[in-house]
């Protein structure tokens, strides 16, 4: 008899020899295939099946035989029996020993690091391996002389699992001792970072879920994760009920200034909101929502520096001083956050700098893969601050610019958010100065309806806002400086004068939700080209900070990035010039890379890692970005800065007629339109 | 000029070379004596005092010049003007450099590591070297592009005080920036087992305190100290309320089994008696209850789980399954303790086995440095359980013994606590078989009162009970089975029948508090003989473990322990024969030990050591324990056990006057009384 046998492991192809009598989970697992196995090797979990071949495999010089692994026990055939297995097909790796070659197989559901794809992007996927595991042990029952409950269980971790040193969260002694005698003195634990037992279930179970979340000024959307597969089990969205406290993060910042316990009412308004999502995502999954043991939370910085508590009052001026930048673990208790598990644990992702925060870091998390050497890669997610990513050669640098919430249809005269009934895209026929335009929730346009039938808009969304005013540029209502031209004054009926300034009538009064016309206003003009120029300014400064003169790619990240028309927005000079095909949205940037933080306890590390190196430029003391902004408040097409632009005005112009309009997930809309 | 200089240290005679230019700080270090440094070297603290001598130093071959060491500096002039230091006699060891030879004298009060001597037992001196320390910083100010706060201020931990990787409580984080901008961009810092900052303070500070607390079944005791200079600031004791759910441990574990939610109510009601404690010690010590940062807790088994919340159920009945008996770091918030910092730490002591708790191995750590090889050490601690530890040439073996209540005077009829108007010695004469007694509060013997005054005692308490009995066996009164003889019942007219069995009275009705006879009847005596054969059972027990049939040395814990003469304790038979020379009471040694572990890092290690090498007995299922607790029950002078004491017996029969009775301290007496 051979000391040591040859494996050959598929589909990988990895191979090596292993000792005589080893199991074929040991095995895999010294030759680099990590196989899963939640019950450490006691055929109970059944997540280690393997198919051993039998034959000739000469490419490997092997003759697998039946003989050549042990027989299945007593236990495996009831194992079998039990879950409907074929033993002649598949194997429990932890209980079939090698006595001679093998080819074995090892499908994919039993790796223990399951392959998850970001389904947003398409192109991502990460090994799922999270800070959280599932580890289940049976010991022997307590006995005269035995050492304590606890003490064995930990004794079992390390035998059974090779987890040492572990501690337990104390506030689970309470109840260990009843949970390991209603599992028959078996128990699944959750250890955290394998430092800490932060759940424990009688018994055998799978349940190990987490949460992501992006914390958004307006919305918080939570991604449901199953911690084992990777797996979605639902995408959750709620209101951000500080908004009530101010719509914008400057309004909140004062709001926290101008009342005593402010700070502290805006802290549990959000903390309450998360408690909801999370209650709302385990309904939706079906899960309890004690099965929820992690937690991973991106925001912006007031956001963030708010979930902790914290006065974001330094956050309001300079030196924009954070309290705190690095990434928290923190017990999901100690934040108020009761509806997850009594241990359950929360990481807040790092934040950039005092502008750039934690949301960004998820974006950049979800994102830097993608970066290439020798293309400038633009990434900018638009709120109420704009957060720029530029990155070229390896080095990224940052910068938020101070867009204010126009974009987001507040300092509107009928703005709104986007919701059903916002005006979503609009378009100016060149001949007869008319506009037509359609609303979130249809998909008829204004001038396809009967006439007797109305799209009721109650307002106008920030796209929608963009697209008018491009429009109104393009057909000359409006000039390079954004004023109504007297021209249009005179001769178009649906622009008239209100006041000193002139306005265009988008809906007549009839037309509208609540009998009252809908118009875009000079002040709206004059807001979008503040926030404009914000915007262009920002993203100009790292230009220059790079010493970079043209854009490689555009990348629009959040909910605004995803509806907003790259074209409208280049004409408005939103963006620096860039081949048109090269800007796109990429969703929910900031939930997938929390997502990412969330299932990856490498990616975790690597998002503080990704932090460190990034370079922080800070726009509100750069003298070159007030240069940079006054410069940037015309509507831009005439210059010789948009190449690409001017190239394409001609189709612009002619057709207009909204072929070209990005595509939207329907169901998302949905979902934020309710 | 030499590269290096040679440093003598007095009065600990260190010496060696050093750099040039070096600090007498740094110098110091190296050489191996800590001064300490709350400052990290900026001359804020002045706790660095040293005084360096002048003149020439022939046996060391120095000449230790003026001219030596760096002249004060603005800073030093400055604090020294402010402080009325003298520099020509003393400097700051932080702002002084080495330029030469010097001798340098290091006071006591400037080392880091203080002497704390433990008063009770007068004999065990421990370096302080708490797991909480503190650490002052200064920071530069937060600038444009500057790091969070926090990360400027754990920069400046690791480069002012040498703390690397330091966390914070993520609960800080809401005060921390304004803390710092209160401090003026310097603040002082609790660290926590140099891992986590626990709490933070504007500027410069020096409050630093900690707890250690005995929590017994019926009294919490505790020490305030100052974990800077080791100093007891108060001593606190308050009544645990748990009482009222049942006076002793066995009724507790009863009421958690019979009512829903009985344990969370007697856990409540724990924690909020270690709030009101030190909140009460906060006080007499006139410090901030937020200044405590650290609490240290012993307590037997049962108020172990209880404290942590944790059903004591399983140690009700066979095997005696703890949860958990490892030492516990716990948030003091996470046990519902907020009458301390709110970073604040309590660490669990960690118990020894189901009957064998903390408080046990809090007198271990208290004791086991008197252990001598050759010598057979016994250490009782008499409560509802009598913990035993036996120690003898390096081995130390541990039993409990279900004593019962009776020494504590419950299950004796007019039993009371030790309180004030509790009868507490008593004496018989020989001759006439005439009680006298002394009672709580009162000098005074009952015989030597005039004829209109009276003691009015209230009750009989555990030393009392142990004393009446042992004179009855000696005068005659009862014989060596416990029962009252027919010949005192027929000639004494203070013993009487009551149905079917005897009583003596102690008091008559016309001298007690409430006009009722006060008696020791039969019933009490088979009550006593029951709990003093359990614990002369589990010592002999252990002794048999140990093979050895002498006792060296007998220590008697805990407040019982306190009060008990030897001399009766073993006439009735509660311990084995030792020299009575050999028998003393080691008063608080369970809060002595916890105070340790509150003042000493290591101390606080090695308790977990000294736990892990105890060998348990169980007494319940030793079949041993059974044989020797029914050949216990009788009253043993006449027996050849006790050489000792029948070397002994004609004095305490002729004398009996009371000389001997054991010394006490007043202050305690009176407390408890109150």
């Amino acid at each position: 008899m051979k000391e040591t046998h040859r494996v050959v492991l598929l589909p990988s192809g990895r191979q090596g020899d292993v000792q005589h009598n080893t199991t074929i989970l040991e095995a895999a697992r010294s030759l680099g295939v990590d196989i899963e196995s939640i019950c450490g090797g006691r055929q109970v979990c059944g997540k280690c099946l393997v198919a051993p071949e039998y034959g000739q495999f000469a490419k490997h010089g092997i003759t697998s035989d039946e003989t050549n692994v042990t027989p299945p026990d007593a236990v495996e055939v009831t194992y079998a029996e039990q879950n409907g297995l074929n033993l002649n097909e598949c194997r429990l790796s932890c209980a079939a020993h090698l006595l001679g070659d093998m080819v074995i197989n090892v499908p994919e559901r039993s790796l223990a690091r399951k392959q998850a794809i970001r389904k947003a992007a398409g192109e991502l996927a990460v090994e799922v391996d999270p800070v959280c595991r599932l580890a289940y042990v049976e010991i022997e029952s307590a006995e005269l002389g035995s050492k304590s409950d606890w003490h064995r269980i930990k004794q079992a971790l390390a035998t059974q699992h090779g987890i040492e040193g572990v501690s337990i969260d104390p506030l689970l002694l309470p109840r260990l001792q009843k949970t390991l005698r209603d599992g028959k003195w078996s128990v699944t634990i959750v250890v955290w970072n394998d430092e800490q037992v932060i759940s424990v279930y009688p018994g055998y179970s799978e349940q190990i879920y987490g949460l992501a979340v992006d914390v958004g000024s307006t919305t918080l959307a939570g991604h449901l994760c199953d911690l084992r597969t990777g797996e979605v089990l639902a995408t959750t969205s709620i209101m951000n009920p500080q908004v009530r406290y101010g719509e914008d993060l400057m309004s909140r910042v004062s709001f926290g200034m101008m009342n005593s316990n402010g700070v502290d009412r805006m802290h549990k308004a959000v903390v309450k909101a998360l408690n909801d999502l999370a209650a709302a995502a385990a309904e939706e999954a079906g899960i309890a929502t004690d099965d929820i043991v992690d937690v991973v939370l991106a925001g912006n910085t007031v956001m963030h520096h708010l979930l902790l508590g914290i006065d974001p009052v330094e956050l309001g001026g300079a030196p924009f001083a954070l309290a705190m930048e690095d990434a928290i673990d923190i017990r999901a208790r100690d934040l108020g956050l009761n509806a997850i598990a009594r241990g359950g644990m929360v990481h807040v992702l790092p934040c950039i700098a005092g502008h750039v925060g934690a949301d960004n870091t998820a974006v950049l998390l979800a994102s830097h893969h993608t970066f290439k050497e020798d293309v400038v890669d633009l990434i900018v997610d638009i709120g109420t601050n704009a957060e720029i990513l530029l990155a070229h050669n390896g080095q990224v640098t940052s910068a938020s610019s101070p867009t204010g919430p126009a974009f987001e249809g507040a300092q509107i005269k009928h703005g709104q958010r986007a919701a059903t009934g916002a005006i979503e895209r609009v378009r100016i026929d060149p001949a007869t100065g008319e506009p037509r335009y359609k609303v979130i929730g249809d998909e008829r346009w204004s001038n396809d309806l009967a006439d007797d039938e109305t799209l009721s808009p109650t307002g106008i969304c920030g796209s929608g806002i963009i697209e008018a005013i491009a429009e109104m540029y393009l057909v000359g209502m409006i000039d390079t400086t954004g004023l109504f031209t007297p021209h249009a004054i005179e001769s178009n009926p649906l622009v008239r004068m209100n006041g000193k300034t002139g306005e265009m009538i988008l809906v007549p009064a009839d037309k509208s939700a609540n009998g009252e016309a809908i118009v875009v206003t000079q002040q709206d003009i004059r807001a979008i080209q503040l926030a404009k120029a914000a915007l262009y300014a920002g993203v100009k400064l790292l230009m220059d900070h790079m010493a970079v003169t043209t854009l490689g790619r555009i990348r629009l990240a959040g909910g605004f990035g995803s509806y907003i028309d790259p074209k409208y927005a280049m004409i408005l000079g939103l963006v620096p010039d860039c081949d048109l095909e090269r800007i796109g949205a990429v969703g929910n940037a900031a939930g997938d890379g929390a997502r990412l933080a969330l299932l990856s306890q490498e990616q975790r590390a690597l998002a503080q890692t990704l932090v460190e190196a990034v370079q922080y430029v800070e726009t509100a003391v750069e003298p070159a970005f007030q240069e940079l902004f006054v410069a940037a408040m015309g509507i831009p097409h005439a210059t010789d800065a948009y190449p690409h632009l001017l190239h394409l005005l001609p189709a612009v112009a002619v057709h207009g007629s909204g072929e070209a309009e990005p595509r939207r997930k329907g169901g998302r809309r949905r979902r934020r339109a309710t």
